[in-house]
């Protein structure tokens, strides 16, 4: 039987490792595993039979998927509705994966894509057709459940850490003459793990990011205020990391404070403007602000080494729990110790996933909700370990574009999604 | 006689390069050069009489300057007037050389800076103090005359360059159902330089970034947004670099396009936000951008090896100068060749090189005014070559902090600029 594996959802700097993992396993057992087939655009691939062949590529492109950010196959934001809202997208995969002799469902993504691989494991049961759906954990924004982290998330963590402690160095140097306060807005509209992973770069009182502001904390525009002046007055500047998640006591988005545009809409400006015009009004510091957004989750020349590591196992646990015949399951990174840090690879049943958002424990936020606690560093501290850099040519990072060659289409039928 | 370093300006990743250039070399030839002192946030320590003694500095400190981005000693935006207009802070400035022995003045800057030090060097001869003056060129905008490329381009080159690519991978991989515009807005208000170099990431027609928008090219609405709609057409997804200096054919700023903030008042938006809502209501596509600002000249994670290098070269060659009696020059890189790619150092007068800027040529942006050409390409690519990593722990870069140990003051003097 062959193999069908898809990358959902936002991507990130990891999940081309896991499809490494995945394909590079999968061709370890010829026996069990024909070809591994990806959808072109994620499941999208699937129901319009636009499939890829990777057996076509390269040991040395496959190879080079772990050095490569984003999803070399495409990936899709489109969730699968139940099985009783929209049978006909789920009998149009069985006709696919039949005809293409697909029995193993690799599914690559997040909260959602875990939803659909369910369902996926749930039709072949219901619907007799032997298919073994295995999920693939994948989100930046960590917030899977019942495994320790999520690949994709380390390196968006990295590069939040390395970035504020890069800007804070730059603010320190200028701060006498120009700009005081630096916001750096990173992406995480439920929850503040990417925020909190700036924390990582103060290692000492004082050090940057001076405030962090979460989307579990509601946002107190005086004590804000007030933390922000004496950052300045003792540092000779302040450091921002501000999750796009932010919201004020009644529940809104800082980042939708009504501003008008040219155009006369309302507009969404980001949190980062807002605050910076806050403190500007308010007490009338130089500022700066940069917003991060899919710099982020692409940038593939800063990935922690551990993430890139994790992405990789995960997408070869998958291939290897197939063989052996599980079904229904997401492989999960099992945390053994924090110090030296020990992992593992495990399982979960896809039941127990599927719509469920892990949150970031109070806890790991310090009491007067601006920074991190010391649970919260030993937590986030071994992700963003060690370094894994792509090659450059002419100064440039080598990222991998595959043939993508198109399966020929089998079912003469089409599906529109 | 004992020597004063400044830097002055924005900093950049490799200025503190030049610092160790300089510091390195001084401590190479203490027959002539007794002590470096550095001022704290720039010539505003000259003035104050905030002197650093990196004397007191390890060898292993000044050569991990090298490693570390931003200013070191502080940098200061203060440009002093000219003799006639304030002639107290001249006087000033010989007061606090004479009290320190100092007879080597090193200015670490821009344009604005190499003004000042030609005021220094003037001061000299008018006042009758022996003081040489050398400017050490820096500036990421790249607008220095009379060198090949000012220290500290290279490495915003590169980020430019690796950002992009990297969000083209990611926009190309989600582009089916989700963001088809992504802008990178970057810093460079009077000058395209920074912009242009997004463009080395496109090593092919089609390839990231698809439009650049420089400074120097008037806005086109029109023809911009037609250029969106033909590279979505045909690539399904559209990158673009903008630099924060695009105007309008009235010469205004986009990135000043009037729009009303929370608090009523005009704000600045910037230009990325302003493309994008202009490409929302002319064309509807989902779009995210990202505002590099301070995070791309900070990035000492993705500093150009070759900029790095050029920065310590001219930091050491400025000693070399002052050692052999030279005075009112900046030191300068020459381009030997482009291909393979060879420099060396020489100088030019002062007097050639205060308040100039350096435009970029029209030939090096295309016809359509949307890219850069062949020529920009041969010009920029060896300047983002080669890659000079920091060393990491726990997953972080270690950038050094000096201790900066004041020098006593001698003056008996206050002094408020």
């Amino acid at each position: 039987m062959n193999a069908f594996y898809a990358q959902s959802g936002g991507v990130t700097a990891a999940i081309n490792s896991s499809a490494a993992g995945v394909i590079e396993a999968a061709r370890e057992y010829p026996d069990q595993i024909g070809r591994v087939f990806a959808g072109r655009d994620g499941i999208l691939g699937a129901l319009t039979e636009n499939l890829i062949d990777t057996s076509l590529e390269s040991p040395g492109a496959i190879a080079a998927l772990r050095h490569t950010p984003a999803g070399a196959f495409g990936s899709a934001r489109y969730k699968l509705r139940g099985l009783d809202e929209n049978r006909a997208e789920y009998e149009r995969l069985i006709e696919v994966f039949k005809a293409h002799d697909i029995g193993y469902f690799f599914y690559n993504g997040g909260g959602d894509s875990a939803d659909t691989c369910l369902k996926v494991s749930q039709m072949a049961a219901q619907m007799d057709f032997p298919i073994q759906a295995i999920h693939i954990p994948k989100t930046m924004d960590n917030d899977l459940p019942h495994t320790d982290c999520s690949p994709g998330f380390g390196s968006v963590a990295k590069y939040t850490a390395v970035s504020i402690r890069e800007a804070g160095f730059d603010l320190a140097s200028m701060c006498a003459t120009s700009t005081k306060v630096f916001i750096l807005e990173v992406m995480g509209r439920h929850a503040g793990w990417t925020a909190a992973a700036g924390g990582l770069a103060a290692e000492q009182e004082g050090q940057d990011p001076h405030i962090i502001l979460f989307p579990e904390i509601t946002f107190d525009q005086a004590a804000f205020l007030a933390r922000v002046e004496a950052c300045v007055n003792t540092h000779g500047y302040c450091t921002i990391v501000a999750s796009e998640g932010v919201r004020d006591s009644a529940g809104k988005f800082l980042a939708d404070a009504g501003s008008t545009d040219a155009f006369g809409h309302t507009q969404l400006g980001g949190v980062a403007p807002f605050l910076a015009r806050l403190i500007r009004h308010e007490l009338g510091y130089k500022h700066h602000y940069a917003i991060a957004d899919y710099l982020m989750r692409a940038a593939r020349h800063i990935a922690s080494a551990t993430d890139l590591e994790q992405a990789y196992a995960v997408g070869r646990a998958a291939v290897e729990y197939a063989v052996a015949g599980k079904s229904g399951i997401m492989v999960t990174i099992v945390r053994e110790a924090d110090e030296p840090y020990r992992w593992s690879i495990g399982t979960a049943p896809l039941a127990d996933i599927a719509n469920v958002e892990k949150q970031m424990p109070r806890e790991y936020i310090t009491e007067d909700g601006f920074h991190i606690t010391a649970a919260a560093r030993r937590y986030l501290q071994p992700l963003i370990a060690g370094e894994d850099y792509p090659t450059y040519v002419d100064g440039l990072p080598q990222y991998v574009r595959l043939q993508n060659i198109a399966v020929e289409k089998r079912t003469g039928t089409k599906f529109t999604p």
